[in-house]
């Protein structure tokens, strides 16, 4: 395996094209417009996964946006890899933050900088170079399957029935995805739980139609008043979430798990830092690690009513919404949790109001055992090009269909993820750096030859 | 006087062309492309008042959007009537809920359906129409002088300077407005008292981008749930507004006045029937009219942060946003309690945030004694067309520029308003009824006659 730096070096412009071509479809998955851009980027991963060596690819229809299946099977007796990624991207909005245009890929400061940089075309095309790799120089010692979703940023909706109709196909020792970030770029770690996510939409009504804040101002309700009072109601003053047994299945974790987290590195003068932040803020009682990795939160992810334009309109609007999503630990179940959610925040509604609450998506929480083979053969795929063992850590973030894949496939995932903090996925200015992923790219054939070897 | 009812008659489909053109001409004040709207709407408005036999009508310029002065002078010795409206108009989202495109009025149901149908292209051109009237059949009484401005949705700001730097020229014994509403359609009144207005704009700054709120969620202070803690506490229990002394300049209105103004019909049913709506909502200790009349208010008149887009985003914002107004009564001082207010919301926030108070614009209360001769003129006036004396009412909205005009001028207004509660003002489909107006056109020259008369 030592030629694949020389081979990562004799491509590099050609494997930096190629994902260009990838980044530069908008492929929008929770914007119904983008549904073209969805059509056009599977039909690129599919040419990808074809010219990188697969002996199949097919682009398989869904009730939402098509899966990307290929595949190459060498010896039906050896291990077999699948290689999850998306092709679907988060929204660009607040577009007028970015300093580029969001599907214009540019290299600037050692990175490249547009949507879908990092999460996910920039990591899951790692994959396909690294197997490209394996192929072309005859190194390749397992079965490989790859499976590519347009649905991972609205929840995975249609995936879900894909695996239950498919689990033949996609049967595998462990599931391999690169969808998660590590510690630094001189500290690599590798993700052993996700936290799972609720997402609801809620809408306050209260009068039949827009008011002139004069004349009824003081006798109605005004829906976006009553709103943030509901929203103000949803946590106390340490930061608990109120939602009637929301803590109930949180999984506690032992004082001695708790002072090994403790360990990892953070620095909190450098991330209030980096955040502009005087001040942190979350549950009384919890370290920020604990926070994001072992604890649930919610927040609300968007809101709006009345006049939001230029100026000053005075009205009384009929309504207000808003999106709250909450983050979910392990044994907390997302539709137990949306239906509390439901009850408690319709309780929260005064009489003078009408309050409509619709889930949206959701997913349950995930944790990958460290002493299975997979995590044996990632640590020392990292040692073997980083010099160092990596970090198991815990993200705070959700990957749904991760703890979808163990339930319907019964098959573990391992989470090798080459993203950095920095990244701003999901936010303007998405950035990967060249270094994690070329790196990226050399790391993921020793994980093949050390999965194979075990 | 009797033949004003011949004359509306006979030129009735030439009164609403030159209304539907006026209405056609989308001049929303509060938009900046909309400028050259604004000027093309004071040139039609200059038409108007030289074809309906002024002297002589100028377009001055102001800082902001011009103000049309037009003026018959019969002899300097008689009374003069300043005629005071505004030909600017509010934005019309939520377009979607509009049933007609809002600048191509239509008549359905015996109503004008149009942005500025009622406020005030329809109310302030009836104005046009009753002067007319008189010059064209030698029954003027006195002298008559008309300023419209293009501000008064954005808070008259340019008309304080303008009638400062004109005092001479606007010199007059009685502004004479028509930008308010009467009971019902059998019911007329003349509203008495308009309450003030306080607007600012709220920002709210957490970190310094959107963040994923897995990453992050329940780490970092998620500025919409702070932005609606924040507004949650700006009203207590019992719907008081907890801003530290907003309430401590509000005249107390005796036990008396209180009574009589229980006379006024209202029928608490059919309100919150017409609104929809199950329960009413305001200041504990109030009726409605009260609240609406009396007692100042705060609203939300908008909100936005976050995704508020298709779909489910999942991101703590960097920002979030809200416009405020508060409604006031005299003896509160618009400047002072927007300094009071900035000064409460921003000991509000918790120091994980930043916060930003930007007041936007603001105007004093107003009340009109009812022994004044122009109220009594007033009241003939109405008398001689309805058979009924008007009721004294006193009204939420606000017109902050007419306790400019008593400020600057130190002259009095009358506010003879023909609009009616269902005319959506400020809303999608606003209307106002062709009774009402061809009503309004025939009682104007009656005040005219009558305050000359006194």
């Amino acid at each position: 395996m030592q030629d694949i730096k020389t081979y990562i070096e004799e491509n590099k412009q050609r494997f930096l094209d190629e994902l260009f071509e990838l980044i530069r479809i908008p492929s929008i998955s929770s914007i119904a417009s983008h549904k073209p851009d969805m059509e056009r980027c599977a039909q690129y991963w599919q040419k990808l996964i074809m010219d990188a060596g697969a002996d199949r690819c097919e682009i398989m229809p869904t009730a939402g946006n098509p899966v990307v299946y290929g595949e190459k099977i060498i010896d039906p007796k050896l291990k077999t890899v699948l290689v999850y990624g998306h092709y679907d991207v988060m929204p660009v909005d607040p577009i007028d933050l970015w300093k580029i245009p969001p599907f214009e890929p540019t290299i600037k400061d050692g990175k490249i900088w547009a949507r879908g940089a990092d999460d996910d075309k920039g990591q899951a095309f790692m994959h396909a170079k690294a197997f490209e790799y394996m192929v072309k120089t005859n190194q390749l010692p397992c079965n490989v399957k790859f499976m590519l979703e347009g649905e991972e940023e609205i929840g995975s909706s249609s995936l879900y029935k894909f695996c239950e109709d498919n689990k033949e196909l996609l049967k595998a020792d462990i599931i391999l995805v690169s969808d998660t970030s590590m510690i630094a770029e001189e500290v690599p770690s590798i993700t052993t739980g996700l936290r799972g996510l609720g997402y609801v939409e809620v809408k306050i009504t209260g009068p039949n139609r827009d008011l002139h804040s004069g004349l009824y101002g003081g006798s109605v309700a005004n829906p976006i008043n009553i709103l943030c009072q509901m929203i103000a109601q949803l946590t106390d003053e340490n930061n608990h979430v109120t939602v009637k047994d929301f803590y109930k299945e949180v999984l506690n974790i032992s004082d001695a798990e708790r002072a090994l987290m403790a360990e990892a590195p953070f620095n909190e003068a450098e991330y209030k830092k980096e955040l502009d932040i005087a001040e942190l803020h979350g549950e009384k009682g919890y370290s920020t690690i604990e926070r994001v990795g072992i604890r649930p939160s919610l927040d609300v992810c968007g809101i709006w009513g009345g006049y939001t334009g230029e100026g000053a309109k005075t009205v009384i609007p009929s309504t207000a919404h808003a999106k709250i999503s909450f983050r979910l630990v392990p044994d907390q179940d997302f539709e137990v949790i949306t239906e509390r959610f439901k009850t408690h925040f319709e309780s929260l509604a005064p009489a003078c109001v009408k309050v409509e609450v619709t889930p949206m998506h959701g997913g349950y929480a995930y944790v990958s055992p460290i002493d299975m083979p997979a995590y044996k053969a990632a640590e020392k795929a990292y040692q073997a090009v980083y010099g160092k063992r990596p970090i198991p850590t815990r993200s705070g973030g959700s990957i749904p269909i991760i703890a979808g894949f163990e339930r319907i496939l019964e098959t573990k995932s391992i989470l090798m993820g080459f993203g950095l903090g920095s990244d701003a996925i999901h936010s303007p200015n998405e950035n990967y750096p060249l270094n994690q992923f070329f790196k990226g790219v050399e790391t993921i054939p020793y994980f093949y030859k050390y999965f194979a070897e075990l």
